[in-house]
């Protein structure tokens, strides 16, 4: 079994003691946030942060650490764990008490860091795609707050492999929203559909990366939503995450989907952007 | 702090162990039931272990224990606890596993028994009753799974209190659909309505109870769920659920609503009902 580095309410653990008391086990209240590393350098890391602090906020939990202070664990973290390819789990719920919907206001989060070492997928399946099936997207409708409410998306997942495929595609009022950990671009006529930021998908931060990128392909970026009649008409498609890079996408339900030149390039500008910003960071530690 | 009975993963202990790494805290992977028990003796418990045993089918998960072991295991924490009135929480999570979506197929569900002395609200709510203040239900579409996805029902309670109310009400496509932690009644035109059994609620045991109490009584009941412009002629509603049991409304935002005769009856009836099962068993526990 991998190794893993426990953060756990202060201090660093050998095991990854928990309560059952804990509201994020009895109310799913609490958000997290899953940062990738490389080269010891975690990516994209003020933007997580930021986003962890949001949801905090939305969901009325006072961050009970500053950004830097989380920074300085997770680096420490990823001394400890020393492997090239990491990744981290941040998880912070509304804390431990007896259980009642209403919290007390006393009550501390807790806060769980958890590091591994990050096995990237099959590397065929980066060149050959993945195939989706479709669900209605039954989630709730926050899905621009980053909580453990994941159940669906487990199950989408669940579902997904026991039919065949590699994951699923989420619908909702006749739209795509997004994949169960990952977000959705379609190509059509050339130009790059993704849903809009709302309440319906993550705001995420690979998400936003692919269009910078995308748009400095000058290839077109509209971030409109697919209708699930026009699936038929894509020429090609991914998934985008912290955990999938740039997935290709080869199937959704019956229709193939073209591995495109458009998703090539993205995904291989992309890869660049991951390795200067590891690299960078090391050539600021030799420094230093 | 109250005396609470933990049962965890096949033993009584005396801390609330658990792991971070349980599907639970990670993905509300989970299903749960609250029982009362009044002297001893667990009210309803063949109804809930039958609504947990189909919860946990409905997500996939095979039952860890059947439901004669799970009633062994509640009546000796209640033993153990040795009060009068107590409550029993029981979760299921899909078990402890480094984080994936993708559950192992090997992986032990988690069984988690709470059993504490239950303390009911202050009395005089019972007489009266309670205000709700109002918001667009936006939990998941499979709110008949006693699922642990509970993150809106407890931001409900907490702005209900917030804005000084007792508890929220949902709503959603025009109609109220049940409060944060019970079901909602409302008496319109003499006959009681409350939302019919489907995905938007909880098929409540106590639900199920006000309805035959309601019918013995030669009032009609209507499983049909009431319009949002139609709070204005209530002339009487209340909340049931385990924990509540029947607790008649008085106000719905700023509209009063009356406590009326109905109300009174099925609350005394079904504190009837309850004796009635508390002392039963008693009884038969003599015998024996």
């Amino acid at each position: 079994m991998a190794k893993r580095i426990y953060f756990i309410d202060g201090a660093f653990r050998e095991k990854p003691i928990s309560s059952v008391e804990d509201r994020g086990m009895f109310f799913a209240d609490s958000i997290y946030e899953v940062v990738r590393a490389k080269n010891g350098e975690p990516l994209f890391l003020k933007e997580h942060l930021k986003r962890l602090e949001q949801g905090l906020r939305e969901i009325r939990i006072t961050p009970p650490l500053h950004p830097e202070e989380l920074e300085k664990i997770i680096r420490k973290s990823l001394k400890k764990l020393n492997s090239q390819e990491a990744s981290i789990y941040i998880q912070i719920t509304r804390g431990k008490e007896p259980r009642s919907h209403l919290p007390q206001k006393k009550t501390k989060p807790s806060v769980i860091i958890i590091t591994s070492e990050f096995k990237p997928l099959p590397r065929k399946l980066f060149s050959k795609g993945v195939s989706l099936m479709m669900h209605p997207d039954i989630r709730w409708g926050r899905c621009d707050i980053k909580t453990t409410m994941l159940l669906p998306n487990v199950l989408g997942k669940i579902e997904a492999h026991e039919a065949g495929y590699f994951d699923t595609l989420f619908y909702k009022n006749g739209v795509v929203t997004e994949s169960t950990s990952s977000s959705f671009f379609g190509i059509i006529e050339g130009a790059l559909y993704t849903h809009p930021e709302d309440n319906n998908i993550l705001p995420s931060i690979t998400r936003e990366k692919v269009i910078e990128i995308t748009r400095s392909l000058h290839i077109e970026v509209i971030e409109q939503a697919i209708n699930v009649e026009a699936i038929e008409k894509l020429e090609g498609a991914f998934l985008a995450g912290t955990t999938y890079d740039i997935l290709p996408v080869n199937k959704i339900e019956n229709v193939s989907v073209p591995i495109s030149e458009t998703v090539k390039m993205v995904q291989t500008e992309y890869q660049k952007l991951l390795d200067r910003l590891s690299k960078r960071s090391q050539n600021a530690h030799l420094k230093n």
